[in-house]
């Protein structure tokens, strides 16, 4: 972004500012003595505001009760949910909300109780809110039109889980639009558009006004597939926009959080270039992104290329919270600007280059804020910007006297009107509340807190300048997640996901694909004391979406090169486990460097040898990216020796050492991330690794091996045998030279594993230790107050990413009470719009099953479900291939086999249950214990399950999948796994033995002086 | 101790201490110039002095340096120390140390550097020592006499660990006697007792003195078998009094130790009774102990009240590090004063009560203190005590001005004057230089420091007043050893060891003989459920030391009784793993708080059923107490939910829980403590216990029964289940409901379990979990370069307490090189001088082993041991019980059967190793890993040992048994273990599995506030 300072070195900038501070002072003169209602303190709406003003934790309570609000459906829930928000609120309480846990506590008064609270919510939806209906939203248009403002409708709707969810609300539009068009009839054009009904407003504005979300229009927006979202957006967009070019209407595409951003400006393009004559489209752009700038500047070449006027329709951004938790989470750049002045400058710096360029671009400016508005008047004064080239718009219900003093002194102000139920509308009316009480918020400033005209009317642009102190960057330190850890490590962060919604990430990966497929073919020996080592057997691995493609042929170690193995990592034992742990954590860091800089083209491999789609398989390589960053730093923690508890004259030490050779049996669901997991914490710990890959994935574990030759890992340190049956992995789980062995894949092989290892055989010198991860049968419970906009994508992705293969794959769905239906139709909906077909192409959500023999058991398994309950919803598979079609089963109760057996791909059993303490026990009534997962926003329910729901991750209000290494260590107990839990703070442990060492200092009795300090 | 402020209260104390600044004065002004060699910079010893004044890590390597001198026996082991002790020193080196550095580079250089460096420190020995020789320290005497001195004598010794060398030391003092009787004749009596060779000195003193160590007279001085102990030394003490008497000499006792001021003062009294005609015994007392007022109270009391005069030589004491170390170490109350001032204080008012005993009480004031001295002039002319009632005495070479002056001005100065080689009389030497370069010395701060006359004479109970100061007290906080706990509980601090110097403790445990011996012959049956419950069948548990008698009759338990404990504890498990951690914790805080109410009992019972010695009978309580407080502050820490990283909009967090019912199979050598660790453990962690004692000691263990009833645990949680037959141990470890296998024992026992344990049933909900701690043969180095007056007790207690049956035992020595001879010398006499008998009688170091059973064992792997190597001793042992001799094996080899087998018996196996690196690979060299010891003075040595000696508890110059709860986590790996550490942080763990809770605390985008600060 070109971060020109227009105005402001040529020394132009303090008469401009002087201008603004002017104008502004004079529109705050225009305001006095009015307040928005939201701030008055007399109604009833505006005491809750105040009070939420003063109270933070309050304010956190008010907008989760307003959230879980809708699906309180009986008077009961909502009792005990007031209860639950508020009852142990500490400090006084506000009148209302005194009265209302009184009422609560008698159980008489509750059906009158929730009567009140409804009406209460429903004031407060109707501040913000023009009506609930079509013909509640005419009525109150026509009000504001004889108010003299126009309007720009939206329609507010739960979020659009599935294709006819999307159908539903392009529907509704279109019903909107033949309302409006019946409407428009009984309007006067505003002022300067003349009087009759083909007149335009201000002579040149529509008086059809309205505004649209893309993702309401398709459910399977995924950023990687760009082109197929923009597309499938338009699919649905071009009919309506017809329509509404029909009634001689205007539309403006919103602008939603930042993943939607490059898909919103595609659609906006596609949708100007083909229809180009009509020029009332146009685009909200959001001030606080950092890319607007350029966005901005980009928009406006190609409208000047193409010769497309185009409308921006200018905002600060409502997401901000948001962004910044997303962009924590994934740990990508913050895509918005941090301090509020830097959005407001922006906001300066962009109208005015819309402004200026008032020949191709209308600038519509969305503001309540007063320095932000007089900027506007005076950027365009100077700009020259003829008055039909811009407008004012602001929020229904947020700001009258904002809104007053601009259509007195400007004329030209559009209201952005939601309509709809309150229920679906709640999401909205929370980021509105939010808005209201932010710290920041220039309403709460001007109205609540009395802020003086100088602070309001201040540049921000100087403020900007002020913050930019040198030592502001050190404050990046203060974010890390991690204790600051003992060596000159950087702590601990994960590493990003790879970001789709960047052009040149979506490039890289289709290139990495192409390179991929070049290499298809070849043969991969094994690897052995530091040498490749050929066999003359070898096996085909294949692309799971085609059985007949090869991706590489691969040595078969027999007993012979087992031994070899096993001997050079005997060998190198004793000189690796006495190296020093920082230096065995730097291989540990150098592989790192190596997987990140080939992290695209790993993530290839794992999409054709395995078939992950793209963020599946990009997730892959970050997690095999995190374990060797965070097992480096976590031996760096425990290389040193820990003083223990030492009177006087005695010091204790504890320190661990390695074991010896530790035999590693991988998986072929996380092909490259659990082997580098289990590898990794062998290694850096002090072991020699003999490691055996899944016979599916030998390509993927061969990389391994690049990755620690490129580290120059020391010979026989590592050591690379695949083997397609079960006779190797015996034999060296057998091998009496053999430590530790670390396994993950299923509980049958597991407990085998075990069964053998704790066989101790003459001339062993060890009790062979086995790390275990195993299998799951893991649940989500449905609350009956669970947000499902939430809920149901949480289950789909959990249940069918990667086609339910993994082990934290959700596969038990349990619903509480009356929300069943609703909650199966919409995830039936959900399920039908996920589409098959080869992970290589992002279109697809799903891809086929590992081999022909994991499909085999899962149909048998669906068939299995079919008698034990029945099939609710089955999807639609390509014939022929390794595909099997999503499918939903129910009927199911906690004895059948499809809810006691792990079934390993994209099935998922409904169960009922009456009560939340009900769907605990069914969740917890299998043998395992892995992972499991709540939607609930009842504080007392989270708390149960939190405490009884015994898993061993524990997902609430969120997905049950993608376990990041550091936050959540991941493993289970009962037969999921013995309690370990890879990439957490203790899993290095369990590949060393503790020892202590003590020592007498004390020499005839005389021991250093400092040792004798306060002897008291 | 009365306290009697005397001289302070009647307004007579200003001036007094008046009088004694003037006095202090005029000797400061007499002794105005001089300086003691130890303090002239430009001697070599004064050089070195000076440095090791200003640099506390070069007096400490100095020390040590001082310390190893004497065991350096060739050049090449002295120039590797000299760079080991000072090669890294930082900052700048004195003179003489570089050039000696430089040397030490050279090999050619190094016999004659060896030549210089003790050339260098026989100079130093010589400063304090008057002759190596009896020939040389005659001619010292002489010349002391002439310079108008009188003397006592000392010979120096090293330890006494035998026997042998108890005889040899009293023989040396004969020789000495016969030689100062031949000498004397040569010396004319001093001042003011004429010229004659029969007049005495002064006109009542004799002319020969000597003083003596009562520990150096008996190598078996154990403070619970008190009245032996004085007996034992009075056996060898008589015999040199008389010749003593014969000779018209004087005798000191020598105070030593606190541990040993109980049996002097015995020996004393007993002496003096014994020979009451003669006067010329006296006894020195330290006035930094804090009991000594009341001592020299009862001493003055004793004194009149038998019409018996006494000798009191007052001095300040000087083993005051050692005395707060082991105190510190121990657990007791600090015996000594912490504050230099107070010792000062104390010497003042203990001289005032001597003098003014005159008439029964003479007084040797043994001070180098101006002040101290100037008030026991002023008190004795207060007191007007007869100047022939009291003597100075200071040590030889330590501050000859201060004698000169002594000499003047009083005239009666008698020199402390130790004699003998050097090499043993290093102990003395590092006390000595440890004193005079202490912060607080006189002499320092006198000479070297310069500090000006009015502070060296200021009134110490001046400034004792003002430290006591009431927040001193809460100083106590600082010393605690652990971190600080989360909850509101005081620290861990281990159980201090019954104090058996102490009267009341000896009278407390032959009480609790007597009760447990009333009780003997009783019924016990289970308990299960919180119920009695009776079985049919009994077995008699009986005394290892007289099998015919039985301490108890034990219910036995069958499958059934096995069942229903499973069963009570599977039902109690729901309700107990919910409890709350703290609530849980705080059962076996109100357990420990039996145990310690009943410890004597408890102990007295191990006496009786298992054959412990007091004092070991005594630990295993106190351990047990210890596992009961650690065990319930870890579970306060781990019982609160652990925040991991957590970006803003999601919250992590760690937890534990309970895995079920856990079986525990405890042993009989620890027959409380490990039963109550293992049990505790898996309580407090909310597991419910079924509990199997060993069939050897089940009475023992139902006192745990006990123990957990009086804190009503609830019923189910702890079950009681003996049987002296495998059979229900394996059916218990079968049992499908059990979740976690606890045991401590034999390695062929527990590699059982883990096998059973590891084969998961139809039906079984969990993979069993094994803590299992097993044998060990666990080796101890003795280095070249070791201190043989620590190694040899220390492999003494370490093989053959409670004889050798305890799984850290010690049942291989490896010795380094040259010192074999002597080392396998000293140690046979050591041996030699243990007394075998029941554990009853503290007269006995040894007892009985634990069966029949065992005795057969231990005496076949002796005949094993003899044919694989020879005896090279066998001590005595009582015939037709349990008893097995002390038992000493040569010439072993690492391949022979009694090196690699435990034998868990008084069985040491002796062999030799070229090198230090070769000890290690030998000590290394078995399937065990449980103890090992070091015994060196080489910092490599130590620092390879640390690296290198691969087991679970390494000790470095100490014992290798005794492992304390939090200071020592115990348990080691290879066949000895699974790697777990009883007693340590990580322990509670393995009895619960953990879990990781990941709540989504974001709504509709939102976050709290809080969690967005500092979003950069």
């Amino acid at each position: 972004m070109s971060e020109r300072r227009q105005g402001r070195d040529d020394g132009e900038g303090q008469g401009l500012n002087a201008r603004i501070v002017a104008t502004g002072a004079d529109l705050l003169r225009g305001l006095a003595g009015e307040k928005p209602s939201l701030f008055q303190r007399d109604r009833w709406v505006g005491r809750i505001m105040d009070w939420s003003l003063g109270n933070a934790e309050f304010r956190t309570r008010l907008l989760r009760f307003v959230d879980v609000f809708p699906a309180l459906s009986t008077s009961r829930a909502l009792s005990h949910h007031l209860k639950e928000y508020f009852g142990d609120m500490g400090g006084p309480a506000p009148g209302p909300l005194r009265w209302a846990m009184g009422a609560a506590s008698g159980p008489l008064a509750a059906p009158f109780l929730a009567k009140v609270i409804r009406y209460s919510i429903e004031k407060l939806g109707q501040q913000f809110i023009i009506g609930d209906t079509s013909e509640r939203a005419m009525k109150s248009l026509s009000r504001i039109r004889s108010e003299g403002c126009a309007f720009s409708l939206d329609i507010l709707g739960e979020a659009v889980v599935s294709e006819d969810e999307a159908e539903a609300y392009a529907g509704q539009y279109a019903v909107l639009i033949r309302d409006l068009r019946g409407a428009e009839g009984k309007w006067p054009a505003l002022a300067g558009g003349g009087e009759s009904r083909d007149a335009l407003d201000w002579g040149y504005a529509p008086a059809i006004s309205i505004s649209l979300k893309p993702s309401s229009l398709h459910s399977q927006i995924r950023p990687q597939n760009f082109e197929g979202s923009v597309e499938a957006v338009l699919r649905r967009l071009r009919p309506l926009y017809e329509q509404l070019i029909e009634a001689r209407g205007a539309m403006c595409i919103d602008m939603e959080s930042y993943a939607y951003k490059g898909i919103s400006l595609g659609v906006y393009k596609a949708l100007r270039k083909e229809y180009p004559g009509y020029r009332d489209l146009s685009i909200a752009m959001q001030a606080y992104l950092r890319d607007t700038g350029a966005d901005v500047e980009d928009l406006l070449a190609w409208s000047e290329k193409h010769g497309l006027p185009v409308g921006i329709r200018l905002v600060k951004g409502a997401y901000w919270d948001y962004e910044v938790v997303r962009a924590r989470q994934n740990g990508w750049v913050i895509p918005v600007y941090t301090e509020k002045a830097e959005t407001d400058a922006a906001f300066e710096r962009l109208a005015r280059l819309v402004l200026e360029h008032h020949d191709t671009a209308y600038l519509a400016a969305g503001t309540h804020n007063i320095r932000s508005i007089a900027a506007v008047l005076e950027l365009a004064a100077q700009a020259h910007t003829p008055s039909d080239r811009y407008e004012f718009q602001v929020l229904y219900g947020m700001a009258e006297p904002v809104r007053r003093v601009l259509l007195d002194r400007v004329g030209r102000v559009r209201l952005y009107c939601p309509c709809g139920p309150i229920v679906p509308g709640m999401a909205y009316l929370v980021r509105r509340l939010l808005e209201n009480t932010a710290n920041q918020s220039f309403l709460r400033l001007m109205f609540s807190e009395g802020t003086d005209a100088g602070d309001l009317l201040r540049d921000p642009a100087e403020a900007v300048e002020k913050a930019r102190d040198p030592q502001a960057s050190t404050a990046r330190k203060a974010r890390a997640l991690a204790a600051p850890p003992s060596s000159d490590l950087p702590p601990f962060e994960n590493q990003p996901p790879a970001d789709f919604t960047r052009e040149e990430e979506r490039d890289r990966f289709r290139e990495a694909l192409a390179r991929v497929r070049q290499k298809l073919g070849r043969t991969y020996p094994l690897f052995i004391n530091g040498e490749d080592r050929a066999t003359e057997e070898t096996e085909a691995s294949t692309n799971p979406a085609d059985p007949s493609e090869v991706i590489g042929w691969v040595c078969q170690a027999r007993r012979i090169e087992a031994d070899e193995a096993i001997a050079a990592a005997s060998s190198a034992f004793e000189r690796w486990r006495n190296t020093d742990a920082s230096t065995r954590a730097s291989y540990l860091l150098k592989a790192a460097g190596h997987l990140r800089a080939r992290r695209f083209e790993l993530a290839a491999w794992q999409v054709l040898e395995i078939g992950k789609q793209w963020d599946q398989a990009s997730a892959d390589v970050a997690e095999a990216i995190d374990f060797l960053e965070y097992y480096a730093r976590e031996m760096e923690r425990l290389g040193s020796p820990r003083l223990l508890p030492s009177p006087p004259g005695e010091r204790n030490y504890s320190l661990y050492e390695a074991r010896g050779v530790a035999v590693v049996i991988a998986p072929w669901n996380f092909p490259l991330a659990i082997s580098c997991g289990m590898v990794s914490a062998a290694i850096v710990t002090g072991n020699c690794v003999v490691y055996k890959p899944s016979p599916l994935t030998p390509i993927i574990g061969r990389h391994l091996v690049e990755a620690f030759s490129d580290a120059l890992l020391p010979a026989g340190v590592f050591n690379y045998v695949p083997g397609r049956t079960g006779e190797i992995a015996e034999y060296l789980i057998d091998h009496e030279a053999v430590s530790t062995i670390a396994f993950t894949g299923s509980t049958d092989v597991g407990l085998r594993i075990i069964e053998k290892a704790a066989s101790t055989r003459q001339g062993q010198f060890q009790v062979k230790r086995v790390i275990c991860e195993m299998g799951g049968k893991n649940a989500i419970i449905i609350d009956e107050d669970a947000d499902l906009d939430e809920a149901v994508p949480g289950v789909l992705v959990s249940a069918f990413g990667f086609q339910g293969q993994k082990c934290s794959s959700c596969s038990r769905v349990i619903v509480v009470g009356a929300i069943y239906d609703v909650f199966v139709e919409r995830l039936m909906g959900a399920a039908k719009s996920l589409a098959l077909g080869p992970a290589e192409d992002p279109a697809f959500a799903l891809g086929p099953v590992a081999d022909d023999r994991a499909r085999s058991r899962i149909l048998s398994y669906i068939e299995v479900g079919d008698k034990e309950g029945r099939v609710l919803f089955q999807g639609e598979a390509p014939e022929g291939r390794n595909y099997v079609p999503v499918t939903i089963l129910g009927d199911i109760e906690i004895g059948h086999r499809v809810a006691q057996e792990e079934i390993f791909g994209p099935v998922l059993a409904v169960m009922r249950a009456a009560t939340f303490e009900e769907a605990l026990d069914k969740a917890n009534a299998t043998r395992f214990a892995l992972t499991g997962g709540v939607f609930s926003r009842s504080p007392d329910h989270l708390e149960a399950a939190r405490r009884s729901f015994r898993v061993g991750n524990l997902y609430l209000n969120r997905h049950i999948t993608g376990a990041l290494v550091g936050r959540q260590p991941f493993g289970g107990f009962k037969l999921s796994g013995l309690g370990t839990k890879a990439g957490g703070a203790e899993y290095l442990l369990h590949f060393m033995d503790p020892r202590v060492v003590t020592e007498n200092i004390a020499r005839k009795g005389f021991v250093p002086e400092a040792d004798l300090e306060d002897p008291c």
